[in-house]
């Protein structure tokens, strides 16, 4: 269990295996309400809708399903509306809050629904992918997208409790699981080297079935974003940023492809390596490292090589990414666990390790 | 000049004569951002643009107007997400923030956007009708409609700064200004017999021109409402409770008619009258005030007794008020100044009251 502590917005996250069926008796305990709309996909609710609805029903609390579909194209105005609007016709007047049962398009999709749906109600996060796990289930960012953007419209509306099954990552498939793995890795990479080695030690052999370890692991994330989420809740004084490791560029991947051929995870690996190849440039990291980073991420299944991707697609949309306000700032890194804030790295080095990247 | 101490969102409330081409100034020493997305209609615009293009200009703000079509439609999902596509496309990564230049609905949609845009970005509000520089473009209240109900999606978000220009109220017509006039009064009747016994001594004379009587009204009303806010910023306490004053029943009036025939500010006036009448039969408030606030009421125009509309009409949407919570809580009165929060008062008596009033 772990706490993230935020005065009157504190909540706990709670990792362990097979919790979802105490989802009912820690809402209860939390009296979040007496009805609750639990936004979902059609496989969660197929494979754990009566566990979720058994464990609510226990404690009195009145269930109602919202199946969305998946994909980033769900974080829309459109899905948005259709949501608040389901909201609105299940909420009796009755206390009612609402459950994100899913991966991270879920999260903040509900996330943000739940910030805006009379002005806030209670929203709980149920992530049951390992990306949502480790990263985008805890600290309160909400958002869907605009045509214009990814995220541009959104909340930072904290949840009230977070629920890790552990065991709901078993049936991922093996990208999804190594595109959680990256933000994982990317969590020891920038402050915790015990977690980076026991991510190296596993790299080859740890599946979405190693509960053991993957506790560990979701813990430990939790655990580093709780804190840096208690310094910088509202992404205000720069604690939150050292977040954006291997972001920025891969955020650009992302944009350069259409956001169709990697995943989130794998674009985020491209990026990690790309700050790797420049703080290496500026002599900022040492060879070893740089090369014990490398090995993992090919090592979980991660690309190391750019594909399909032009390098003057890239270039355009990493220069209008939303943290750079015009100049070039990049997280690099000084050694395992020694993340940088770098102001004003030269656009020229950051395009000739791109290149370099590219298969 | 009214202040709002609400810590890091404290903000200043601006009451003056010919004070829009003072915008520019104030949101520079504020340092707001670069460029302004000005929302607005079209009559301000076509009257008003130059004024605040040019005040903006001095200070090397760039400013963008946006049109909404006058009326409660425009607090709509449709609207909402025009303006946010629009406001993308305009923010060009300088720092941009919004203007709320109009009513209660240009308030509130504007307010919305910005407390979303990015998950939030600086807000003014320049309330241009009397009934949103005394009430609504105060205290941070922003939201939507949803089909199924009017503010059910929104959000707690502080402007940081408030200008009422009193010489904008000019070219209000009679029942807008009449419609302001019964918020104001509402003021004086909840908190500041002073300030009722002002409106009652002009009620018959006073008129959208008169800036002297009108700045003082306006400004007692923003301090009013700047205490009540300071002590329960999102409702919460209680204490923004007696801002209900003559809108529970206010509300139902509006909705049996289908929002159309009375305006917001007449209907309460008629919800004040029934809170009134209930607080008499309760014997809490004495005969005498009771008529002096018919008597100001129907002074200022607004209507004393409901007509065009269905008692059980009335009943309906009353019952299903998002204020009530199953439970028959009203706003009375025990003298002008003093009101009490009454639990549990009886439906019969409520509806006997309702009847009594109509025509």
């Amino acid at each position: 269990m772990v706490c993230v502590n935020l005065k009157e917005r504190s909540y706990q996250i709670i990792v362990g295996k097979n919790i979802l069926s105490s989802l009912g008796r820690r809402c209860g305990a939390l009296k979040l309400g007496s009805d609750v709309f639990c936004v979902t996909n059609a496989f969660i609710r197929s494979r754990y809708g009566k566990i979720i609805d058994d464990s609510l029903a226990r404690q009195g609390i009145g269930c109602r399903f919202f199946i969305v579909p998946d994909g980033e194209r769900s974080k829309s105005f459109a899905q948005c509306k259709r949501l608040l609007g389901a909201l609105a016709g299940f909420d009796s007047g009755r206390r009612v809050f609402i459950a994100a049962v899913g991966g991270g398009v879920i999260g903040d999709l509900a996330g943000f629904c739940a910030a805006v749906y009379k002005r806030g109600i209670p929203c709980v996060q149920v992530p049951t992918t390992l990306l949502a796990q480790v990263d985008s289930a805890i600290g309160g960012k909400t958002a869907i997208d605009l045509p214009e953007g990814k995220n541009l419209v959104g909340a930072f509306y904290q949840p009230r409790l977070v629920v890790s099954d552990i065991s709901l990552l078993a049936t991922l498939d093996r990208r999804q699981f190594a595109s959680g793995m990256a933000e994982a890795l990317k969590y020891g990479i920038i402050s915790d080297p015990r977690l980076f080695s026991l991510i190296e030690d596993k790299a080859g052999f740890l599946g979405p079935d190693d509960a053991g370890t993957l506790r560990v692991i979701v813990e430990a994330c939790s655990r580093i974003k709780a804190k840096i989420v208690e310094r910088d809740e509202r992404d205000e004084n720069g604690a939150r940023m050292i977040l954006n490791f291997g972001h920025t560029i891969g955020h650009a991947v992302e944009a350069a492809q259409g956001y169709g051929g990697y995943t989130h995870g794998e674009a985020i690996a491209l990026g990690m390596l790309c700050a790797c190849d420049i703080s290496r440039k500026l002599r900022m990291l040492d060879e070893k490292s740089a090369c014990r980073i490398e090995r993992v991420i090919t090592g979980l299944g991660l690309p190391s090589k750019i594909s399909g991707v032009n390098p003057a697609a890239i270039a355009g949309p990493y220069s209008r990414d939303k943290k750079f306000k015009g100049q070039s700032r990049l997280v690099l890194l000084a050694g395992i666990g020694i993340p940088r804030i770098v102001e004003g790295v030269p656009f020229a080095l950051v395009k000739e390790v791109v290149r370099k990247r590219i298969a």
